[in-house]
């Protein structure tokens, strides 16, 4: 018998009573579903969901092909391939109540709802879980500092796997099993690993890319433990630097360090931004630090709460996101050096430890 | 320079037209965008789009994130992380006239351009890509030709890899590495690899089973050729097989077959579905078979069209589907045989040619 986590939906519906008084809520992102159930399933283009009102049982949707425990504190509706969903779902919610919905939610999905006005109005009360899943109880930062602490292990083999003439995707390839042998399930998501001018553009895929000596190697990695996600990015030196990725690796290096150095409950999202993103726009290379200074995460390893120049939330005990600025220099170089950060009552834990001083392959 | 494809375009907006005259369409599954565009980035949270009108060039919309070229026959608006994405659109999207949006698009980009009123009413228009999408042209029947064989090239070199003691996931990780060396990018979707029991359950994902002399092994595997994707499930004996499993093996074979008979323009998904499904019906498994026939596939490993009981639309030249019956024995065996089809002017072509004779490894 599998049990709704009743505390984790209070804190839920406390908050979507503050945003959306005498409302209900349907939750549909797989990993909201997941902590709230301690069921999931990826459904791609098919729905799940969770539906939350004060004082009634949750109803949790399943499609009948992911086979689900009963629970003895929620109601489990399962339905076919065959079945229209949005009467599925009208079968429970109140239509004389304004219904949230989430961000991750189809509008496949939603406009079917609003088309047949199943409820009274429609908002975005994403809020109202993503604000209680961005603060990590004791259980899951413990698995925070777990799955950090494999990342870090697999990060201190990968110089190993690096040698003259090796392509991204070969060391790519490799990097499942060493996640696999220390006990995580799997990646938090595909790795990066980007030689030379590769570096320069955040979001390459390892491709057949040759290493030649002078390059840079930049891995940007994370595993999942138990459902949690770590993720670090390094950038190592393929034997001797050039003079400019040895120069913009030092910027990065004291950017990272200028922020972390910040993290505490009480300071700003976008008071670490800055504090980062000054060090890099100091040097001269401001225009070259093109993306936040990094996100929160969790279960997912983006999840709402950007650490970025227009998020004024305060930072407050629980959460967990990445410091990782950068300097892209496009056609020739990248440096980016990203550790994870657990906000604890009074300050911060660094949860990634592999080294930062410049390090030669 | 790169171009929108204007035939593909035209053929879309064509649809729209018919569905909903004098309106306006946002494409944001990055796939479509992908089809009509050249251009790919999977956004995860992040925002991308293509605006459609008839008689206006598409509006492309990007994250500075994601490099894009210009366009000679589209605009490109390029954004930030911190833009108001909905403020962003609303430069863009006409107010006078009906906004549709793709099933694909997050509630969290859809609702704030509803509260806004940024279209005169918005209505669910993925079907104008979606039917366009399924029916393949030339250069894309050619494609899934090529990724099909690959796909059949990588499940003959399976069974090699099958030996007394080896897990589940021992087989998966070698499976990138195949795709590769035949010029695949990499999967259509994780492969799932089944030993026993685990072949009860369709979406299994490989694990730390251990095969044993007489159980099945199932795999379902799919790589990705220049977008296009392949998908194919064989089921294999490990040795003797079990009376039970030979058995179903025989039903299950023939139903793909009978479904597959009757594969030629003019005949209805739903046709297909119960033509294999009454074979499993009538051995006596029907209760057994718990999922849709198939599932359209190109780009994607599912796009829209069902090949279920449900789906009245008839089949036409140029799609592509999978056939893929089932019988899952929960916690004793399972057994699935799946091959695309790519309907063509007067039958079809069976894109997989690796055999369906019982075979023992």
């Amino acid at each position: 018998m599998a049990h709704v986590d009743e505390a984790r939906v209070g804190r839920v519906l406390e908050r979507l009573e503050q945003g959306h008084p005498s409302s209900q809520l349907l939750v549909t992102d797989p990993w909201s579903i997941f902590y709230l159930t301690g069921f999931y399933a990826e459904m791609f283009e098919r729905f799940s969901g969770v539906l939350l009102a004060p004082g009634k049982r949750p109803v949790i949707f399943d499609n009948a092909l992911y086979p689900i425990d009963s629970y003895d504190n929620a109601d489990v509706v399962v339905f076919n391939d065959t079945d229209d969903i949005a009467s599925v779902l009208m079968e429970h919610i109140d239509p004389e109540l304004p219904l949230g919905v989430d961000a991750q939610m189809r509008s496949g999905f939603l406009l079917p709802l609003q088309e047949r006005r199943a409820a009274s109005s429609f908002f975005l009360g994403s809020y109202a879980v993503a604000q209680t899943r961005a603060r990590k109880d004791e259980r899951e930062r413990e698995l925070m500092r777990a799955s950090s602490a494999i990342n870090d292990a697999v990060m201190a083999e990968l110089p190993a796997l690096v040698h003259d003439g090796v392509t991204e995707h070969e060391i790519a390839v490799q990097m499942l099993a060493l996640y696999r042998a220390r006990g995580a399930q799997g990646f938090s998501f595909p790795p990066i690993v980007s030689f030379g001018a590769n570096a320069a553009n955040p979001h390459h895929e390892p491709d057949d890319t040759v290493l030649h000596a002078g390059e840079v190697v930049l891995f940007d990695i994370g595993g999942q433990h138990e459902g949690y996600c770590s993720d670090m990015t390094r950038t190592f030196f393929f034997g001797e630097p050039d003079e400019e990725s040895a120069r913009i690796y030092d910027i990065v290096r004291r950017a990272n360090e200028a922020a972390e150095a910040l993290v505490r409950p009480g300071v700003r999202f976008c008071d670490l931004d800055r504090a980062a993103r000054r060090v890099i726009e100091d040097a001269g290379y401001g225009p070259y630090f093109t993306h936040r200074l990094g996100h929160s995460i969790g279960l997912q390893d983006h999840e709402p709460g950007d650490v970025s120049a227009v998020n004024e939330d305060v930072v407050e005990p629980g959460m967990t996101f990445s410091i990782e600025p950068g300097i892209y220099l496009p056609g020739r170089t990248g440096v980016r050096i990203e550790d994870l950060v657990l906000v604890t009552e009074d300050g911060a834990e660094i949860l990634n430890s592999y080294t930062k001083e410049p390090t030669r392959i």
